[in-house]
Parts: C-alpha cells; structure tokens; sequence
C-alpha cells in the first residue's frame, strides 16, 4: 500500500537541457507508477520535474520551504508546507527511497550530503561532485548517470533492492 | 490540480468510540475526494483515520516524527519522514487546509493551537477546551462538533470558503 | 559546567504589567545565575524577559523564528537562528530545564503544551489554561503563580529536584 | 551586546591530530571572546573543540540532534536540544557569523553547503571539497587554511568585515 517516492533534486535556475531532462525523468516516474518529490518550488529542477510527471498521469509532493503557497508549482498535487527552510532539505531525502540529484548549487549539494549521510541511495544526473563523495561510491550509494534513461535504470535495480516490507 | 488536503489530529491512545469517529471521518474525507493528513503512525486517531480513508479509496499522508518507518501506519499511502520529532507538528497543520481535531493529549493541542495561530480553520470532534481559543470561537476560525457528519459539514462550509486559488 | 536554562515564554503584544512581570522574572533568573530562554524577538514578554535579564548580569539566549537577525532583541547575547518560524517552538521548550508561560497567545499556548508533553515542568504566571492540562496539575508538572516571586519560588523547587547529573 | 558566535563543524570520529587543532581552535576562539558553537555531542571534532574552548574561559553552545542530554558534550555550557536530527545543521550555520569546517564526513559537507548557501563565511581548515564549491572561493566566501593560527587569521579578517550592527 505505501508508494515508492522517488525524490528529484536540482537548483531553483538550470539551463533549458537540464530542465528537460527534468521533465523526462517527472514523465518516467509517472510512467513507472512511483511518486515523485520535489523541493516544489514554481522553478527549475522542481518545477520542470513535476510537469512532467503531472502531465502523464503521475502524483507530485511538493516539500515547500514556505509556510504559504507562494511560489509553489501549479504542477504539485499535494504541498507540504513547512515552513522551514532549508530545515526542510532533510525532509526531501529522508522521505525519498532514492534521489536523482540534478545539476544545481549548494542547497542541492546538501541535499546529496544528506541523503548519503541517512542512506538512501543517489544517482547524480550529470552532476559532478568530484572525489568528495567517493567512498560513498565505492560501497554502492552513490551512482552516475548522464540521461534521463540511465538514471531510471539505477533507480528501477535500486527499488528492486529495496526491503519490500519498507 | 492542488488537492484539498485535510488534517485530522488526535491522541496515540484512544477510546473505541473515538477510534470508530476517525475512522468514519477518514471514510468521509475519502469519498469527498480530499486528502487525508494525519501524523502517519499506527496508533489512535492516526492509524482509525487512515485506515478509513484507506479502505475507501482515499489517498493518506502521514507526517512522521521518526526518521524511519518504525511505527508507521499500514494505511499511509505517502509517509513524510522528519525525523523531528514534535518538530513536525506545525508541518501537519501548516499543510493541512483545515484541521479536526480529535481527542488526544498535549500533543493534540499543541497541534490545534498553532493551527490557529496560523490561520487555519479547526473542527472539535468531541473535544473540550474551556475558553482557551475564545477569541478563535467568536472570529468563526474555531468550531464544535460531536459527530463526525456534523466535522464534515463544518469542513464543506470552510473549505467552500477557501480562496479557489490557494 | 551546564549551565541551567529556564525559558520564559509569552506573547508578542502584551500589557505594561505583564510586561514588567517579565522584566521582573528576568532580573531574578539572572541574580540566579540561570541562563534565561526566550524566543528571542524584540517585543513582548520576550523582550521584556530579555531586558530584566541582561540588564543584571545574565546570560541570554533567544531561539528565532526567522533566518536573520531581523526582530531580534537587543537584549540577547546569543541568538539562535533557526528560519523555522513556529517550527522553532520546540526547541524552546526541550532547551528549557522549566518553563515560565507568561500571557500570550496560541503561540504560547502550544509551548505549554509542547512543554508538558515532554516532560518539562510549567509555571503559570497569571495564565488561565481552564481544565485542558488538569492531568498535568495533578501530576504535580504545572503550577500556577501570581507573582514573579511566586513563580521564582516554584521554579527553584523544581530545579532543586532535578537529576544533579542532567 | 550580542556575542559573536563563530561555529565549528566536523566529524564524530576522527583522527587524533584533526581532534588536537579543533581543541586549539576551541582554545583560540574562547581567547578571542567569541562563542564557540558546536553540534555539542561528546564525539570528535565538537567534544575536542568544545573542550579546548571551555578549558580557556569559553562560553560554549550545542546544538544538539537529540531531545534529550544523552550523548551531551560535558563541555557544553548551553546544550540546545532540537530532537530534530540533522534537521538541525541549518541552526549550525545560520546562527554562526562564520564556520569553520574541520574533517568529516556527509554531514559536515552539508554543513558546507548550507553555510555557503545562506552566506555564511567558510573555512575549510584541512578540508578539500575539490571544485564543487568553486563559485564561492572565487567569490570570497569560501577560504582554506592548514593550521588553526591560519583558520583564525581568516576568521579574524572575516568577522572585521561584518556588518557591526549585525
């Protein structure tokens, strides 16, 4: 009965690229009949990524940083204000069971920290983070990807691998 | 294409007839159409309200405290992990476009006080607070309910109310 | 070497006299040689509370809603910035070894009841609660006083019985 | 009257001679009348920093994951609980005017990204991030020392540069 969540994260400002492959990652998550968290802002990474996955079918979360509706996407189903912050940045790993991170700044690279740190499993989409994480790579956590397509195919092995009872 | 998301609050350890309320709330709020929110654990008023919201076709939220799913709900479609303990109180009322609040202890009213506070309507089903949110009483904000029919007709009114952009 | 911490909470917009009751209470933790807590911002029993406190010798600490020094009080040494808002109001409450409720609001009231359910005991200085908390009276962890005095006089009772060790 | 707060981030375990120059950087910033800020638990870099500082006159802050005093830094004049986890980095850096990132591992890092994404100078001292942060050492914030002597001469330079009325 609890749905696969799978978090997408990425900076607030991306080139039109990353935008789509945003949007084509939110559109295989739909497909896929997982559902798709986001930092639910009106831009970017979040904003691209919801689209897609509300325009086929799929069902967006939205963790806000505001205690409002300002700024979020009209492409989120369900807003979760927090009102937070970037308090809220733990939420969006904790609550995902993998994280595509995007290209973004350094609220995205927290959120790649944190989400290895508590372990959920990330796949970098044409992101690169040096030899920072490399451990985390080497035992597994950590994955690249530099298409949409390859990012699904890490995450649909690493659900698989999932404790189905999670 | 924001869905209306519905808060329902209450104790972790309650009486059979408030048990069967909540569920018979979340079976209402399941059949409206409308998201179900609770505190996502399987105890109490949470675990009633989404197990009858769950069981009638309705979408359930629970925001966790734990960073887990250790004492999560079997009925929570989406569980919000927060690992912040109490801390997420003000993210269930903040999220939730109108809250009813079920009986429950200290937690349950640290709950509906914020709620007030910010701005969100609440329903008492069965509950009694003396004259502590009077002011909330006479400003329309705060009101009473001793069945759970008579919670959703309070609800129908507000939520009508809500500004259709929000 | 840790220090105690008694946190005074209350609202933003109160009366001359109850204001002067905090300033008042905060004199005394500071001749204490207590570290005193408040939410930190410049108005109210906060910074009433501050004032007495720094104006005699104390230490104070003011735990803010906001993510900047904005609305901070002058009279607090040590701002925690948390960009929570209400959020915040939790770690008022685990942060204070007893809490002081002074008039406020809903904001207030949620503290009293954070504070009660995490075991932390209150004192009511000329706060009417009605019967909401009466298993909290009768459990001996809420008090009631009408005076600075009376509430100083509560307050190093319950110090006193602390664990020496906590 | 506010004190400058100036926190130190870094591992729970780490090796003696990160251990020994996070003591001699507590024992600098206590020197310098500074509050030192920690994670305050009794582990790694926060324990030695937290100790050097105190041993020296100090004033020291923890801000705690946990809602209770277990795994409390015994050096730690005033523990601020969260019981939010890492839900509480964001406290780290916004309440400090600078950090300094000594050796750690995922949390430290989005301690780092945190700090830079909400303005907050950053020292790295024996920390290489490579190029993921490169915007910010070009643009001034981001610094690197290899001693505490060179940490402090940067955090010097930087705090000279705020805001006074901040």
């Amino acid at each position: 009965m609890r749905r696969i969540v799978i978090g997408v994260m990425g900076g607030g400002s991306v080139s039109a690229a990353d935008a789509a492959d945003a949007y084509e990652l939110g559109r295989q998550i739909a497909l896929q009949g997982w559902v798709l968290l986001t930092g639910g802002r009106q831009a970017g990474i979040m904003e691209a990524a919801s689209k897609g996955a509300a325009e086929h079918g799929g069902t967006t979360v939205g963790i806000l940083p505001n205690d409002s509706d300002e700024d979020l996407s009209p492409h989120v189903h369900i807003p979760i204000l927090t009102g937070m912050g970037s308090g809220r940045n733990i939420i969006n790993v904790l609550t995902s069971q993998a994280v595509v991170a995007c290209p973004g700044g350094a609220g995205t690279l927290s959120e790649i920290a944190l989400a290895l740190k508590h372990g959920r499993p990330v796949v970098l989409l044409n992101v690169e983070t040096g030899k920072v994480f490399e451990r985390y790579r080497a035992g597994g956590q950590l994955h690249h990807a530099t298409s949409p397509e390859q990012a699904m195919a890490s995450i649909r092995s690493l659900v698989e691998r999932l404790d189905p009872g999670r």
